[in-house]
């Protein structure tokens, strides 16, 4: 399997010039002093469509229109983010777009994608219902996260993290289906090969470590964590190959070390991010990442994407 | 009563320059869609201590310094915020630190008060006790927002917003003791007069409107507000001048209308801000500033120094 190369990635960078946000690398000083690292975050819960996802999905699409035109139309299934960053590219360049979103989706994210005009199917059979879709409607399909080009336009990240501040010892990434990962890995080590790439799942959602322990990409239980945007049922080729080549370790977080690192997350920060995005401070807290320190050490924040009343039980 | 001056403003840039946070001013899509306006907003919750008091109370130190030396030590007197960046500015220059703040006061912000060194008296005579102290102590008292050093500091805010963007239509700042207001207003009138400065009060916390219409600082009920961090008790002299003279309209937005603004600019910017931050969201929404389709706008966030739990209610 190839890996994204540095050209790649340049050209993701001109795609998305303009059309995501440079969002920008803000220094945590609570977190650096609580911790004793020089902590950095990069603020992808401001990113269009509230998380990384826009920038994969929107590369997806340039570079397939690129290749073969635009298409006729969009199909993607998602229960959360891919959702919302594909109904957003969609609206950007009025294609018609077609979301396959679980029966059991949050409800606002739900609406998020139907108030950017694309058309919601509900469905248990996620995959089939939207290539089904894709082929009787003639509309493009844009996967999730196991695609060159999608990890190419998350790779934008690791670009901007590198050219916004000094050469970081570590950047942590939370670990989904992989795709940010993978990306945010192909910029970095290309340019600082001792930078240390380190994955955070959280054990209720595990796809990757299992893969990596297994070589088997589909853990034989359901994921099911409290950070939802990380609840990937199986990892994918491609990024699984990006980890293996390139991400120094992904270690898992129990389930219950994850929102209190959540709400302190949004305290220290004052960024409103999702769960998912907080699982990289359980790590650091929970001592699995190796840091010395003042290492200068970068959080990865996937996304903001959250219900405001879930910070209800907190406090 | 003179206006701070484009000098003063300039050496509060130099004195400020790597102590406090340039923070971003960020685009804000989907209230630009929902109100039909260019809306971005200047993100002072980022900045360090939680709030924008960290730039006038770090140059009222630094100029007082420049002109007498540096102080003994620093008195303060305040519920919040200016407490809290007195205790910062305290703490980074190693100088004791006394903050008389009144019984009532926010536990967190006590807390937060005496987790950066500074020693806390509680009283419900504030500006008596903080005067007996500095008297008693030979302390240095950093004023909350009457004074032209932290005028000038606040100021640096509208030097930042004109640099990283496009000259504004409108600028809309929430009002206190309207030493932000004052500063924004400086430095922006300074450079284009033709952009508007609007300055948004609570009712139950109005009195620069109060000073506006009667003359008196000082209006006649307690001021009262879900946006506590508005709960000035009067206008400056130094700020009601500033605002006479530069500012183009100050409105007040009723108590009711701020906690629902406050909720969807936390959900719409995916930045935790205090309710005080939301009362500009509110005047637009009621039609209370005037402006036309189209026109860039400019939010002035704050500060975000607000307990997560408060979020509870709102979902």
């Amino acid at each position: 399997m190839r890996l994204v190369t540095g050209d790649e990635i340049t050209a993701a960078e001109k795609r998305l010039d303009g059309r995501v946000v440079r969002t920008p690398l803000l220094a945590a000083p609570p977190l650096s002093a609580e911790l004793g690292l020089r902590i950095s975050v990069k603020a992808e819960n401001l990113q269009h469509t509230g998380s990384f996802k826009a920038r994969g999905a929107m590369n997806a699409l340039l570079a397939r229109a690129e290749r073969e035109g635009m298409p006729a139309g969009l199909v993607a299934f998602s229960a959360g983010n891919h959702a919302i960053a594909v109904a957003f590219v969609g609206r950007a360049f009025a294609l018609p777009t077609v979301v396959c979103m679980p029966p059991g989706a949050v409800p606002t994210k739900v609406d998020t994608v139907r108030r950017l005009g694309a058309e919601v199917v509900l469905t248990h059979d996620l995959l089939d219902t939207a290539r089904g879709l894709a082929a009787d409607r003639g509309y493009h399909l844009l996967p999730p996260f196991d695609d060159p080009d999608v990890i190419a336009g998350q790779a934008t990240i690791g670009r901007e993290l590198l050219a916004d501040g000094p050469v970081p010892a570590v950047v942590l990434v939370p670990v989904g289906g992989g795709g940010l990962i993978s990306g945010i890995a192909a910029a970095v080590k290309e340019a600082f090969p001792a930078t240390r790439i380190v994955g955070v799942e959280p054990d209720g959602a595990n796809a990757m470590s299992y893969a990596l322990r297994t070589g088997t990409p589909t853990p034989p239980v359901r994921p099911a964590s409290v950070a939802d945007g990380l609840a990937a049922p199986f990892a994918g080729r491609h990024t699984l190959a990006h980890v293996r080549a390139l991400v120094d370790d992904v270690v898992e977080v129990p389930e219950e070390s994850i929102l209190p690192a959540w709400s302190d997350l949004v305290d220290a920060t004052k960024l409103l991010v999702e769960p998912a995005a907080a699982v990289t401070l359980a790590a650091l807290r929970a001592g699995l990442v190796e840091v010395a320190p003042g290492d200068r050490t970068v959080l990865v924040l996937s996304g903001g994407n959250v219900a405001l009343s879930r910070l209800t039980t907190l406090g």
